[in-house]
């Protein structure tokens, strides 16, 4: 749809669309490389939106409501995506959708209401400018209708914060990327959906039987019953015990006050409730009251396992009350946790090296440890004000304009953020980071990274041996690439990274996640199949970054990761230069790009059925 | 097992073995590029020759009856396979055995009896010169057990006859490369096995489910019904039709008298009995009993497809009897009967010529047409006497010796002949005939090509849309990239390209095979990783062939094939030389192999977790 004229146009594409690319990523990067004219601007009204679920959408199974955004990201200049949980896929679908693509820019704010098939602008002028809560309440009751389901932006995405997200019912995130700076720029507030279309199986009766099991045996797997006891902060303290958990802007692996922060403490003090996502019995979302001074509206959730990081560790802060505060903040205003939290501690490093001074800060003592400055920070960036203006733009712009060597504390790759896992302890992530292709991400391929053994998951895909954490060797390569293909497959299909565990009882597969598609659709897929359309989805999100213009130089990591790890229990670890430039080299080969430029080879894209792609990126 | 010094070494290979390489071709090039030094004689006692069943051999499931043979090949100077069905895999198994190794050259005939998961040595004198059904005989009266499977050679094998079979029951032909002439080298006469071990699977009643299945509706699919009325024959008619049955040495590709020689005119003159393979209910194997002067010994079996053609229409004899003696004749003797039809066929059309006289034959008159004198060239090659010493060694070497321009109808790849399909007509094959590391054959993936839209099993590996078949662009590529990995993986477990019919209702897909194999073993694999399984194996074979001295110059196809079909339905039809080159090229590239030198590359090695491989061949 077209949000300047107002105007819709619905689509029917063939099935072998579906079939190549199944949906969220797949589908995303499928329209965005076709749609996008290369080089626009991000924020311009040039770029599109996409809003995609998958061939599996709303099916009653555990783990498989999470929808993608896709759109060209205004913090990397790359490929730009983000998934998230909640209810919103499912209710997308229900309202007889798959997917939306929005495109152009508002004159004014609006919103956009899908049912029945059918699209709906909506004056959103009054909602411009609310917290997501107070949008989304407006909005049901505008519509008269308290079971809206809205993906909305805050004021972070409307003043275009580059690392503004977008929430699901207030509280599940397309965290990464600046998606909510997109819709900011677009004036789109939201998008508010509500269907009554059931999801229509070919084989119910399978997905009811994989329904039931999940059902019955969910709690055998420890990882999984731990999540829905503890939320994802239940990993704090192993993160912790392994060194490489980022505390004081990476220069650390372990934090004193980490047990403060767990998910443990949490549930011991300040969770009151849990919540979950469509259809899961899982119920690994918190929602938390923790007493003054920081007393939070549960409704926007309680902080995860990289939001309390983020703001925790990474800025060297113990208060897991504050970290609540910081959550429920960022969830208002629409901003990304992870990025934020970065963007803090890189600030807090800044201006303890005399980098930042008072001056730049308008007086804000922006030291490590201070909750209150952290508090004040978010709402500056968000509104954009005073140094939150500067920070607003990510460390590495930030760190451009800053100069004065401040690019050494800004971490991130492609522009965004690194996540709260430090690959100096598991450094196939090290290599998920710097060849993902929406900037450094810890959701392609970071579990498998971990395990010295082969996972069940993995042996799975054929791979019979495992490899030490810390080498990035050519079989570490290998099983980074098999990981990162299964985890992509998810990413195209909105499955949950959590519900399909790598190891242990009680958890879905990638045989159930092959049988689902089959029951859906009534394909007769296989995981060969689904594995080379997360492959096809990646070389098109790859083929994307290359008409931009990125290059090999820009699938790099921050020189902290090869320098030594300064405290905590993997004290002294580092990343080896070269030995990740050869992964690197190694990585491109074989995934069928050139080992020189990157570039995915004509032989590749054939192979993957992507001749219209190669015709864009290899013609002579 | 060494054969000259008669001692025995029991292996119990790792379980990762086992998954990465699966059985057959798989383990067998495993084996062989592990074992074998660099360009030895493949007919001198550094070959060894490699007998194996697969990890789901033995599960009494339709089409799981086949075993491998693997060596060196004496025809081709690469590596070597052939597959053969039958009882003799699934009773090597219940002999306690996955698989044997055999190498030296024992200084008297042997043969092996396997049984209880022992070996014993046994004296062949006494059977050294006879026929395959005269030895299997004496065998079971030494061994005083009527139920003893053999794989035999006959005297070509012992003549060392460069395309010299080994037969599983005097019917079930391991055909193609010469490999019985490596047991002729080692004087090694048969392996007779006997066992009583029943399979074990972990999960029987899966498998028991698939077989019921199979046995209940096999007769849903046409394909395998009307094999199982007219034996492979059942396609003469079609092939004549489409005008790619090749006829007078590839001249044409149809021929007058189709129909004389057809599975239907065999059905109804002298068809006498069906047989089949263990475990099958499709009983594809004729057992014929033609009249005087042709009267032959059913129990060598009847004519298939590949025998018809090779005797008749390609050599322009329509005589169904004839054939069907020529089959019994090559049964006994052990030759294959695709080289020996095209040795024969070479020669009469080099005699029309005039570039073999009466002087080179002692006088027969080797005319298209003769069915007398193919009989007697039979006798003189399996002999190696006169013109039949000449034609023991196959067209390529044939021709080298007789020069004075004979090349131009020795119709090989590799110095195999090739087989009874013309690629001018599908030329995805002749992709295949070129590519296919055992020189020219049609199981690498024949069907496939012939189809202008997606089959059923296509889809499920993710071929959404097909190819004409005389088109061999980059999407025919991918097609046939994609085939020949599943059919390559059927080699590697054992698996009848016939069960596992690419289209229609009532056959095994590649969803059964996982679940066989996952019900055999008790693993959880996917068709992800046997598929890789299979791209593993074949990279081996490539391997094998690179340390060989293979270069691209060897991925040939004769002249011929892109000179146009003279008569017939597709007169006309040629393959495009340019546009063959352009696939070859393509064809290295997607699988991962230098595009110039087509040696696969370090990264696809290491993506196979070839990394051993990787040493032997690319270092440096």
């Amino acid at each position: 749809m077209n949000l300047e004229t107002r105007s819709v146009k619905i689509e029917n594409p063939d099935e072998s669309i579906y079939r190549n690319y199944l949906g969220g990523r797949g589908l995303g990067a499928y329209y965005l490389f076709r749609e996008l004219a290369p080089k626009i601007d991000p924020l311009g009204p040039e770029n599109k939106i996409i809003l995609a679920t998958s061939v599996i959408t709303g099916i009653p199974i555990a783990g498989m409501s999470r929808c993608s955004i896709v759109a060209k990201s205004p913090l990397t200049g790359s490929f730009g995506e983000a998934e998230a949980g909640g209810f919103f896929g499912a209710e997308l679908k229900a309202a007889g959708f798959d997917a939306l693509i929005a495109e152009g820019h508002s004159k004014t704010p609006v919103y956009l209401f899908m049912h029945g098939g059918e699209v709906e602008f909506k004056d959103a002028s009054a909602i411009w400018g609310m917290t997501t809560k107070e949008a989304q309440t407006e909005i049901r009751k505008q519509l008269n209708d308290r079971l809206v389901r809205t993906a909305s932006i805050g004021i972070a995405g409307e003043n275009l914060v580059r690392y503004a997200c977008v929430l699901n019912d207030l509280k599940f995130a397309y965290g990464r990327g600046g998606l909510g700076a997109v819709m900011g720029s677009k004036r789109l507030k939201a998008v508010a959906v509500r269907g009554d279309k059931k999801p229509e199986s070919k084989d119910p009766e399978a997905i009811q039987r994989i329904a039931k099991w999940m059902a019955a045996h969910w709690k055998e797997s420890p990882g999984t019953l731990s999540r829905n006891k503890y939320g994802t902060a239940d990993t704090i303290m192993s993160m912790d015990r392994l060194g490489i958990m980022p505390t004081r802007n990476f220069q650390g692996g372990s934090f004193v006050n980490a047990e403060k922060v767990s998910g443990e403490t949490m549930a011991a003090t300040i969770l009151s409730r849990t919540d979950g996502c469509y259809a899961c019995p899982v119920r690994c979302k918190r929602e938390v009251s923790p007493p003054d001074p920081y007393k939070t509206d549960q409704d926007y959730g309680g902080p995860e396992y990289e939001t309390i990081v983020a703001f925790g560790p990474l800025c060297d802060m113990g208060d897991l009350g504050a970290i609540s505060k910081a959550n429920e903040l960022c969830d208002a205003y629409g901003l990304d946790t992870i990025s934020t939290g970065s963007v803090i501690a890189f600030a807090m490093e800044c201006y303890e090296n005399g980098i930042l001074t008072n001056r730049d800060t308008d007086g804000i003592e922006v030291r490590f440890g201070s909750a209150g400055t952290i508090l004040q920070l978010i709402d500056l960036i968000a509104h954009r004000r005073g140094i939150g203006n500067l920070l607003a733009e990510g460390v590495k712009r930030a760190s451009e304009r800053i100069g004065n060597g401040s690019s050494r504390f800004a971490l991130h790759s492609k522009g965004k953020e690194l996540a709260m896992h430090d690959p100096r302890g598991k450094v196939g992530l090290g290599l998920g980071y710097a060849v993902s292709p929406s900037g450094a991400d810890h959701v392609q391929a970071a579990h498998d990274q971990a395990f010295a053994g082969p996972t069940r998951f993995m042996e799975m895909l054929g791979v019979t041996a495992g490899v030490d954490p810390r080498n990035l060797g050519p079989e570490k390569v290998r099983i980074f690439l098999y990981a990162h293909l299964w985890w992509g497959l998810l990413d195209c299909l909105g499955g949950c990274k959590f519900v399909f565990q790598p190891h242990g009882a009680g958890v879905l597969t990638p045989h159930d996640l092959v049988e689902m598609v089959n029951a859906a659709t009534g394909w007769e897929t296989s995981l060969w199949s689904l594995m080379k359309a997360s492959e096809r989805a990646l070389n098109v999100a790859r083929a994307f970054n290359v008409r931009e213009g990125f290059t090999p130089s820009d699938d790099t990591l921050p020189e902290r990761l090869f320098e030594e790890i300064q405290f905590g229990r993997s004290k002294g670890a580092k990343m080896d230069k070269e030995q990740f430039q050869r992964a690197l080299r190694l990585y491109y080969e074989m995934m069928g790009w050139d080992r020189g430029t990157g570039v995915p080879t004509t032989a590749k894209l054939h192979e993957l059925d992507l001749g219209w792609v190669d015709q864009q990126i290899n013609a002579s």
